[in-house]
């Protein structure tokens, strides 16, 4: 136990007080072990809202606290909980605690939750919650209303699934329709036959890809054989929308996509190392190309100063384009086949911020130029025109990689500003080095 | 009138056969202009579904082109669509249009979607639709249904709105609570009376958080009487979430956070150039670090050579972090006062990834060494040194700056990549060089 400067007791009643999501907030500014005092001090039931309501490193480490303080409430919590809930907490705990807290639940309750942990956790079978509503068709419009009354479910669905005795999925019913029907009329007579089904083991990105797509607020999940297992929700949808969003941001620069600020130290080396190594390899290339211009460097070191201003201004703009497509992509705007105009408005927009920073660049060096001797505004000259030609390079590229990259079958996202710098920096090294080489004579 | 290889009357009967999202599909692949043809030769109804469904860009040049060929059509099609979807659609069209099309409709339907349109966009009331189910609280459950039943929306909405004689809200009603009431009972007592509801100028990012926060599908939009003006459903906010977070990544590299993919070369102008300017400036600090080692360059050229591969790798590291952090405050994964641990565990897998990208960079310069004289190995170690301190240095930034953004009440994403960059790579300079000058008689 640790020693507190809260009063566990009066800070639970004021969280049981309060909504589940601004409880969770509240439990979240605690450490694991304060937490899980405070959930143990409040009901049942509000303290699984309140977890439920989390965030998922936040809630299981709470869990785990609570697991050792007292097993018993634990696993009465865990059974109150809606089963997805309880099944994404459980996910995350080590085998021994899992095993020993559903040793401590209702065998019933136990068994629904070690069917639902049998699915992998991104996939619609991990997602579904297995609490729904449902009527067999063979059943009246009154038969109906009376096996809602009676249901336990404690949601307020918009609909009611429709199945046979044998629980084959066999369509929906809206309670509106139920509401207008005649006590008499057969559910088989008034349900919508035209329902759409996943199989659990669809992945959660395809999953979230349906909502977005047909606008559903619930999707039922079905075996092979068409029977009903569960049902994914909207609201869990949405939290993967945001995740995997996100995870795009992680693989542009090769960090692990699973990897959260909370990962492990060893879990984030082990996620960033292999890029940070293709890292090394591709700005080797850049290396490679300034080593060419050896020998103009030591005679016109200023070179060295200015090229990674140009090579930043050419991986920026690149960045720029990258991240604009990238959305794109992830929008599903961008159309089949119509890719090239787009790459070259890209290349032109670089073009023009390329000539607008070259003269920019070249006007401060004119200016400044008694630090580079007298010849500086050939040096601002040189550094203008390579200038533009980098940034219509480094936007051609950021925008023409991740369609390529979607177009060979990869992830358009996956290590792709990595692969942008590599062509940034060699090219605005080669350009400029390259021009003032040529232009060596006039130059020196 | 184009030139067709298409049958606009089969390719409109195919389409017409499709589920609305698949339609659009099909009709996002076409030009605007055979879009229309498309959808001047299908069903009012189902036309205005599918390019409901559409993307919007694509959407509203179909529409442009409907306009120009048949506005009857086009004006019937916007009076049959959700008065939401019409509206995100009216509001892409310039002004000449959008009141042309207007004057064809009804008038009560285009005063109703004038209404719409005086909402910012981006707001709650730009998002909600004004087709909801309502009762009166002095209704009995039978007057109720009744009224349901005679309702023109037609949606399957899981509850309906419990409102006044003045419009005000006073609750909500689900109809599983409807449905098993006694036919006398009275609304105002079976009705939920705590009831979320927003104002019409609240934000869209908000409102998403709105509906993460607390789970909803539908939120009800008040004026400041709390008289009910319309309802934003989940599905509109999904999107909002998805182009919220793509929007993140824009601003991280200085995009501008409304570009699209399909904005005109103007506005990604106007977008990213004064960011390029900024990034300008803050590359020209890495230029004057460099500039102070200029003696030290013409000495030593290889040291130029190696420079990009040491701030590169650096810079990858310290985007690692970043996307990393950044992923953790949308997800709002960092507890507050907690930042600290964070960022040391940051610092900590980039002195590792730095000690271990230092060992290959300084082991192949030993064994490449004979490109580099001699003393190559003296070389090595300094490289190796210099990378594990940059990328600590790296990691350090990438996870604390956006944390330092937010604690100042500036957008954490905003440019953050170019911030990074200006310290990574005028630390990595400065380490490296720094190293190079201080052991040089060693060195050389």
């Amino acid at each position: 136990m640790l020693e507190h400067t809260i009063d566990v007791p009066v800070l639970a009643s004021a969280v049981e007080a309060q909504d589940s999501a601004d409880a969770a907030d509240t439990l979240e500014a605690l450490s694991g072990s304060d937490a899980a005092e405070v959930l143990g001090k409040m009901g049942v039931d509000s303290a699984g809202e309140a977890l439920a309501e989390m965030v998922l490193p936040l809630a299981s480490s709470a869990l785990v606290a609570l697991i050792g303080d007292d097993i018993g409430f634990a696993a009465a919590m865990l059974e109150s909980m809606a089963p997805d809930d309880a099944t994404d907490l459980l996910q995350e705990l080590d085998h021994a605690d899992r095993e020993s807290v559903l040793a401590e639940m209702h065998p019933s309750a136990a068994n629904g939750l070690r069917r639902l942990l049998d699915h992998h956790e991104e996939s619609a079978g991990g997602m579904m919650t297995t609490e729904f509503l449902a009527v067999r068709e063979d059943m009246t419009a009154d038969e109906a209303t009376e096996a809602i009354r009676r249901s336990a479910v404690d949601d307020d669905p918009h609909f009611t699934f429709v199945i046979d005795w044998e629980g084959h999925l066999r369509g929906t019913l809206s309670l509106r329709r139920l509401l207008i029907a005649d006590p008499g009329e057969l559910i088989s007579h008034i349900c919508n036959r035209e329902v759409e089904a996943i199989p659990p083991e669809l992945d959660r990105e395809a999953v979230a890809r349906e909502f977005e797509k047909y606008d559903f607020l619930v999707l039922p999940v079905v075996d092979a054989e068409h029977r009903l297992l569960g049902v994914v929700e909207v609201d869990d949808v949405i939290e993967i929308i945001r995740a995997e969003s996100t995870e795009d941001a992680n693989r542009m620069v090769g960090a692990g996509k699973e990897e959260a600020v909370y990962s492990t130290a060893r879990e984030k080396l082990k996620g960033r190392f292999p890029w940070l190594l293709v890292n090394l390899f591709t700005s080797s290339i850049a290396a490679i190309v300034v080593l060419q211009f050896e020998g103009l460097i030591t005679e016109i070191a200023v070179l060295a100063v200015l090229m990674p201003v140009i090579a930043n201004q050419a991986g920026n703009a690149g960045q720029q384009s990258l991240a604009v497509t990238l959305r794109g992509i992830v929008l599903e705007q961008i159309r089949p086949n119509r890719a090239m105009p787009l790459i070259l408005r890209e290349a032109m927009v670089g073009l023009i911020n390329g000539m607008l920073g070259g003269l920019v660049v070249g006007l401060v060096i004119c200016v400044v130029g008694s630090v580079f001797g007298d010849a500086s505004w050939r040096l601002g000259v040189v550094a203008a025109l390579a200038m533009t030609a980098a940034l219509a390079i480094g936007t051609f590229t950021g925008s023409s990689l991740p369609l390529l990259m979607r177009r060979l079958g990869f992830d358009p996202a996956t290590a792709s500003t990595i692969f942008l710098t590599m062509v940034t920096d060699s090219m605005s090294f080669f350009v400029f080095l390259g021009l003032a080489s040529a232009l060596h004579s006039w130059l020196a």
